[in-house]
């Protein structure tokens, strides 16, 4: 039912079942290696481009998935998922061989909590029994379609971010399989929020009030506290976007410090590898949640989440033109009681 | 519910309350001219590039949807929108000032079908109350997009389609409003469906085994017979691409041919305007719809349709790089008794 101003509280709460992750080799030199479920040392993944590496990544991390549970494709009843590729090709090309019922999304970098919205939405309202959300990123893919190819070896600004090489996956299912796993119980699904900034290279900046906005919508909507959550979990702010965010909230007179992780700041290590203010993409939060915070919250380490992923809607043709960055978050909670 | 395969029933037919319409000076050219509710003369709209002008195309067919409604834009609880262009950019600069939580979709020209499905679907399940679908195009952004810039002058291919310059919008509501409006009673999200064809001039073909899938899948889910619906309306498969359905029903022993309509086939006079096999893209449905097929619904002329919009998957660089084009279909069933 709808809660609040923009909230969905799921009645019929459904079960996160299972997550996948997989990543790249410069992910897998980060503080979060032992979490990842598979990964690839090959750049290329084994394929003749980029994109089509980005592909099978999301493909490998699905099949990862399915593995795990007792089912087989055709008992999927429906899969969500994007990416950050023209026309979402790295989604596209991967669930052409699913023959899985497929919504396409789009909302960059928030649309791993975009995806797992839908799904969870479809199994709530008795639609599906089990659904797939996904969504994948690949830092050579997105370095030569957003800013420049590689081989032009052009600097990293100090507020950039390093787009991650990853996929992620999570299966939903009704609350009365009897397998223990969380509950999604709320989404609060974000506006669009654009502060006039310009610069594609401070992304955290752009989009740390839109996560501002959702998340305090989602505390005014469920009538909870910010410390309600062992952990408020935004998508890729970067370190940058983090103290933005962090700082929104001080002004607030809430304090969010000792409880926000964002996975752009956890993926990589910020001192030792190159990667300015941290990871992004949307295969960010996707590999992070899917190994290292399903994992807190299957050993009950962590018992309630909120995960806030973070997207930026512009494309590079939008701000040749002058335009701003619009910015979206979408917040998804989950929590081990009900 | 889940009804068969991969459809789903509405319990509580949401009603589609309404529509609007906007095209640009080539479809006003076009035998459907009296039908669309606004338009422009300048392909520009008075902006300062093709991509801003499909942005303020869609904005402003939202805006005159909302104003033809009993509400303001904070009553509408979520909007679902997507467009062709790059990271969607359409949808995101417009909705960025209508203060609404966006959900954003990529289906290529399927995206006006899978917009609407999911805003029914959040009315049918109580999630909300009012939302809205909504999808663009435009010729000149799409040219220079997806094929080659209009300065360039080239000629088109005699399978090629004319991208629409225009936008629809819809706006859902409960079954319980009194206004007498038609009800959406069952969708068929698609599968994606690629028969190996690479000639990004062909889409009709290329998406006419989707919609075939699709229809042929919705039809056994229901177990009803194609002659049931009054139309059986695809998006832009063109006059080609048309026929190809039609012959791949032929085959099954099933006859379409005096009930199928194609809004891309419908948009153009095929004779007199240079158009090749008719119009496509996510405006093309979109603007029919929402225009033609929606005031058959509103006096009864027409009482059942199922609408099929088909999208094409694939991305410039991906055909670069030797692939062949996904295709998928989403179908909605729109009936004036329930």
């Amino acid at each position: 039912m709808k809660l609040g101003k923009q909230s969905i509280k799921f009645e019929n709460t459904p079960k996160l079942l299972n997550t996948s992750s997989i990543v790249g080799p410069k992910e897998m030199q980060g503080p979060l290696a032992m979490y990842f479920e598979a990964h690839t040392d090959d750049i290329f993944f084994g394929e003749k481009s980029f994109e089509k590496a980005e592909s099978k990544l999301m493909k490998t991390c699905i099949n990862n998935l399915l593995s795990k549970v007792p089912t087989d494709n055709s008992n999927i009843d429906y899969i969500f998922a994007g990416d950050l590729l023209n026309q979402c090709i790295s989604s596209g090309y991967c669930i052409r061989d699913l023959n899985i019922p497929f919504f396409g999304l789009y909302g960059a970098c928030s649309t791993f909590c975009e995806s797992l919205m839908l799904a969870s939405l479809f199994v709530d309202a008795g639609y599906a029994t089990k659904t797939v959300a996904a969504t994948s990123s690949h830092f050579c893919s997105a370095e030569r379609q957003f800013r420049m190819p590689l081989e032009h070896g052009n600097q990293m600004s100090s507020t950039a971010q390093c787009t991650v090489t990853g996929s992620g996956a999570a299966i939903v299912v009704p609350k009365d399989i009897s397998i223990q796993s969380p509950y999604i119980t709320c989404i609060t699904p974000g506006k669009i929020v654009d502060m006039g900034i310009t610069d594609i290279a401070n992304m955290g900046a752009a989009m740390a009030p839109a996560a501002f906005n959702t998340i305090a919508t989602h505390l005014t909507d469920t009538s909870r506290r910010a410390d309600y959550y062992d952990a408020i979990i935004t998508g890729d702010l970067g370190t940058l976007g983090s103290e933005v965010l962090v700082d929104l909230f001080k002004k607030e007179g809430v304090d969010i410090s000792s409880n926000h992780y964002d996975c752009g700041a956890m993926i990589y290590d910020i001192e030792k590898q190159d990667v300015k203010c941290g990871g992004s993409g949307c295969g960010c939060m996707a590999s992070v949640f899917s190994s290292y915070f399903f994992e807190q919250l299957k050993t009950k380490k962590m018992n309630k989440v909120l995960i806030v992923a973070t997207g930026a809607l512009m494309s590079p043709l939008a701000c040749q033109q002058g335009e701003t960055i619009p910015s979206i978050a979408h917040a998804v909670a989950i929590e081990n009681e009900v």
